[in-house]
C-alpha cells in the first residue's frame, strides 16, 4: 500500500475514535465539551497516535488494543496547545488556521478545557485498563511512561524552559534540552508506550527509542525551518515569528543550510534504527522521510 | 486516642508525603518545582486523604497501600484551587492567608504548576500500581474511579457550572448539581478509592458511598455558612464574598437557621451510614461531626 493511503487509513482510525471520545451533550457543562470538541477535532497531522498504531502494526499487535492509549497521548498533545496559546502564555490568536480555542471561548473555558483533556487521557486509557484485559501488567506501565512524559519530567518542564527563554539568547544545549523535554518527550511516548503494550523486547525497545529520539528532534529542526520559509496558507499560522519574538532556533544558531543538512543526517539515523525490523518497519521508515519534507 | 491527636497524625503522614514527592530540583525548570510545592505544602486541613487513609484503617487494610491514592486526590484538589484562583477564573488573590500562586509566581507558571500537579498525581499513582503489587486490578480501578470524579463529569464539569452561574441566580437544583460536581465527587473518590483498594465489599461502599455524599453536601453548607458568620483570621480569607458577588449559597436560598438546620441532618444522617461498621468508624463519625464546628 502506498505510505499515503497507509497515512489517511492511521489519521481516519484516530479520527473516528476521537470523535466517539467527546460526543455533544445536553448537560449543564455542555460548553466545555464543545470547548473540548473544537480543538481535539481542529485535525492537524495526528502524527502521535499514528506513530503509536505504526509501532502496533510493524510488531504484529492489536490495533484495538493500543488505540485508546495512542489517542489518550493525542489528547494531552492538544491540552498543550490550548495552553500554551493563552494570553499569559504564547498568546496566540490562530492555531492550524482556526481562532485559537481561548479566542473562541474566553480564558476561562479554555483552561479548564485543556484540564479537561489531560484528566480525560487518563479516564480513557484507565477505562481501557479493566481488570479482564488479557496483558494489565503492559498497560499500567504503558500509562506510567506516558504519564511521566507529560509531566514536569517531560512536557511540562519543557515547556517551562521555553517561556523562561523568551527573549534571551540560549545555548544549543538549553534548545536541546528544552527541545528533548517540551516536543521530544511526547513522541516518543507514542512509540515506546505502544510498544509496551504489544510486549515488545528489550532490544526492540531500544532500538524504537533511537528511532523517536531521532524524529523528535528532526521534528524540531523542520520546525524552525518552515517558519523561516513555510508557506502561511499551508502552515495555517504566521511565519517568522520566531525571527520577530528573537527565539533562539535551530537556524538562528546553525543557519539554514546547516540545519537542512542536520535534518537529513538525524533523519537518516533514525530510519537506520529500525534495520532490524525488515521490511515491516518500511510505514515508521517513510513517515520520517515525510516528516523531512512536509508543509505544515 | 483522641480524635483531635488522631487527626493530627492522619495529616502529618500526608505532609511528610507530599514534601517528599516533590523535592526541590536543581534543574532548568525548578521554578516549576517551587510553584508546586508553594501551593501543595500551604497547609489546608487535607480532608481528602483524611478521610482516605481513615476509610483505610477502619477497614483493616494497609495504610501504606492507599497513601500515594490518597496524596494524588490532594494534588488534584490542589491543582483546582490554583486554576480555579486566576484572573479569568474567580481572580483571587489569597488563599488560606497566603497569596495565590500566580500572585507569586505569574499566571503562565501558575497554569502550568496546576497542569503539573494533575499530571503529577497520575505519575504518583501509576508509579504505586506496580506488575508485582497485590493488587493491580482493585488499583486500577480505584485510579479509574478518581480520574472519572475528577474531570468533566466531576470536579471540572462543576466548575463550569459555577463559572457558568455567575451573577445569575440559579435553582436549588443547580447548586446541588454544581456542588455535588465540583467538591462532592472529588470528596466522595477519597473515600471510595481508598476502600476499592481494600477490597471492601459492595454493601460497605454503598454505605460508604452515603456517608461521603452526605459529608461532601455538609461541607458546601458549612462553607456558604462560615462565609456569612466565619471569621476572616481563622478563615485566611475574606467573608462576605459570596453576598457581595451575588452568588446563590445555600444561606441565600434557605436562610441562616434552615441552612445550620440541613446542615444538622445530613450531618446526622450520614453518622448513621457508617453504623453497620461498629466503633470502628469511630473516627469517621467523629470526623463529620468536626466538619460542622470547623472555623476554617
Amino acid at each position: 500500500m502506498e505510505f499515503m493511503e497507509k497515512l489517511e487509513i492511521y489519521q481516519d482510525i484516530v479520527n473516528n475514535f476521537l470523535e466517539e471520545c467527546i460526543k455533544e451533550k445536553d448537560l449543564m457543562e455542555k460548553s466545555i465539551y464543545n470547548a473540548m470538541r473544537y480543538s481535539l477535532l481542529a485535525g492537524g497531522k495526528r502524527l502521535r497516535p499514528v506513530l503509536s498504531l505504526a509501532v502496533c502494526d510493524m510488531l504484529g499487535g492489536d490495533l484495538k488494543e493500543v488505540l485508546p492509549y495512542a489517542c489518550a497521548v493525542e489528547m494531552i498533545h492538544t491540552y498543550s496547545l490550548i495552553h500554551d496559546d493563552l494570553p499569559s502564555m504564547d498568546n496566540d490568536d490562530y492555531r492550524r488556521g482556526k481562532l485559537t480555542n481561548h479566542k473562541v471561548f474566553g480564558e476561562a473555558l479554555a483552561i479548564l478545557a485543556g484540564d479537561g483533556l489531560l484528566n480525560m487521557a487518563f479516564e480513557l486509557m484507565l477505562e481501557n485498563t479493566s481488570s479482564n484485559c488479557n496483558n494489565i501488567e503492559n498497560k499500567v506501565k504503558a500509562m506510567g511512561y506516558i504519564a511521566k512524559s507529560s509531566g514536569v519530567r517531560g512536557m511540562i518542564g519543557g515547556q517551562v524552559v521555553d517561556i523562561e527563554s523568551e527573549n534571551n539568547e540560549v545555548s544549543v544545549e538549553t534548545l536541546e534540552y528544552m527541545h528533548r523535554l517540551k516536543t521530544g518527550a511526547l513522541i516518543k511516548a507514542s512509540v515506546i508506550s505502544a510498544a509496551i503494550i504489544c510486549n515488545a523486547s528489550n532490544e526492540d525497545i531500544q532500538n524504537l527509542e533511537n528511532y523517536a529520539e531521532g524524529i523528535g528532534l528532526a521534528f524540531q529542526i523542520k520546525d524552525d525551518i518552515l517558519d523561516v520559509e513555510g508557506n502561511i496558507d499551508k502552515l495555517g499560522k504566521n511565519v517568522g515569528s520566531d525571527a520577530s519574538n528573537k527565539k533562539t532556533t535551530y537556524v538562528s544558531i546553525y543557519g539554514l543550510e546547516k540545519s537542512k543538512q542536520m535534518l537529513t543526517e538525524i533523519t537518516e539515523s533514525a530510519i537506520k534504527s529500525l534495520d532490524s525490523f525488515g521490511g515491516k518497519a518500511a510505514f515508521l521508515k517513510e513517515l520520517a522521510e515525510y516528516l523531512v519534507i512536509r508543509e505544515m
